[in-house]
């Protein structure tokens, strides 16, 4: 697989068009560089999967992003973030980010209570990822995981009748708390719907955006941008579906490039 | 791919465990034959796919069933029936049986009032299959797409509190209908919480039954069965996925064999 030559790019991945929302708030603050983006949509949803194969996926795709020279790599999932990040870390040649420490670091600097929910995959809760990591802060952390959430976002349901019953129903256990971290890239396009059900006084924490600040301070800013950069998108599965998809986050600007899986490493080494 | 001899086989395919269903009451009125399942887990849901891509998912498998000498075909999914029938008929070399008009059928023979309610997918609903046979046949039908239903069942939540909610809300338009169609044949595994829903007055009616009625009716019954034939699946996706949820709903008796998409020709003629 060859594109024209990249400038400064970096490397984004999610299991579907989640990661979107990521690639999004990098965008806005890094507008100078290009972007490689790989969305695993012919194996979404990670979240149900077994870990072991999440690290499988998630090895296999970082070493196609890398194969583009890519300057950092952004893993845009909770779920591959929650059980792959140590395995990405010491294979990449570049620096890795996952979406689980900002969002943490965040919600750890909103919350007065010390009562912190986080929603997420089964995967992403099962893994215990973010219940240590906010009690190692002192910490009380409630969480739920949410099985249905990714198919509605995904189904193009952000807003519907079936958004606003499953929220309230996955809400409906929750103690009284006044931070809410959205553990799962998808999760942002249900804004709306989660901050009517926990009320206006929780703060939600949507990881895309405090990511997107953690990596954006490793890189230079130019103090002008003369040239935006250029985005160019993978899709294991239906690239029609994915744009079809993406369009309720506002669209994709740039290239779908349709990739079978069988080219990612780790389902060749299957085979 | 080989397989040890088939004795009398049958092919039955579907986008994922939903197919199971047929397979199941196929079994238990041809105990003696062999099957050969396929399950397209790697690209489940098809209910949202564009309908040339459906026939393209459709016909790779059953060039690849048919490669296993198959006597027959059987299309365990409703959304593959609804768009991509005419095409395997004309292509397979032998007899292929789709999951609509034997449901169609059986909700003419069981209707009092003319008034049919049938719930799918999108691209089942979308196709108007079903609406087009009922009308046909003077009854009156009503439709509803229900496209987070097949996410339900595929996650292993046909009992829960989010299957209720979900099957609630999507029948709560209905108008007075004395028989609904399951037009999904992941439906079935919600069969109590569907009837709960609309009442036992109205008579629901599961298209993997009446398939298999349809089906077996060709093919010779032994009078004795001295020995119960082999099943075979193949799946595209995680064959532990595969097993776990099929686990709902009695669980796999047979081999289960993990199949790169890549390995179906239609796969293979996009790359």
């Amino acid at each position: 697989m060859t594109l024209s030559p990249l400038h400064h790019a970096i490397g984004v991945f999610d299991s579907g068009v989640g990661g979107l929302t990521v690639l999004q708030a990098l965008r806005r603050r890094l507008p100078h560089r290009d972007f490689v983006y790989l969305g695993d949509t012919a194996r979404v949803p990670y979240g149900r999967k077994p870990p072991e194969m999440v690290i499988e996926f998630a090895t296999g795709i970082a070493d196609f992003l890398c194969g583009f020279g890519v300057e950092g790599l952004v893993v845009a999932c909770n779920t591959a973030s929650a059980v792959a990040l140590p395995a990405l870390v010491e294979r990449a040649p570049v620096p890795v980010w996952g979406v689980i420490d900002p969002g943490v670091e965040a919600a750890t600097r909103v919350t007065h209570s010390g009562s912190v929910g986080v929603i997420g995959t089964k995967g992403t809760i099962g893994s215990g990822a973010y219940q240590r990591r906010l009690e190692a802060r002192g910490l009380r952390p409630w969480s739920q995981a949410c099985p249905m959430l990714v198919h509605v976002v995904e189904e193009g349901l952000a807003e519907s009748p079936e958004a606003e019953l499953l929220v309230r129903q996955y809400l409906s256990g929750r103690p009284e708390i006044d931070t809410l971290i959205l553990g799962c890239t998808h999760y942002p396009l249900l804004r709306p719907v989660i901050q009517r059900a926990v009320g206006e006084s929780v703060t939600l924490v949507d990881s895309a955006e405090v990511t997107a600040e953690t990596v954006s301070a490793n890189f230079e800013r130019p103090p002008r941008v003369i040239e935006l950069g250029r985005v160019t998108h993978f899709v294991t599965g239906d690239p029609l579906a994915f744009a079809h998809t993406a369009a309720v986050i506002g669209g994709v600007d740039g290239e779908i490039i349709p990739l079978p899986v069988a080219e990612l490493a780790g389902e060749t080494t299957r085979r």
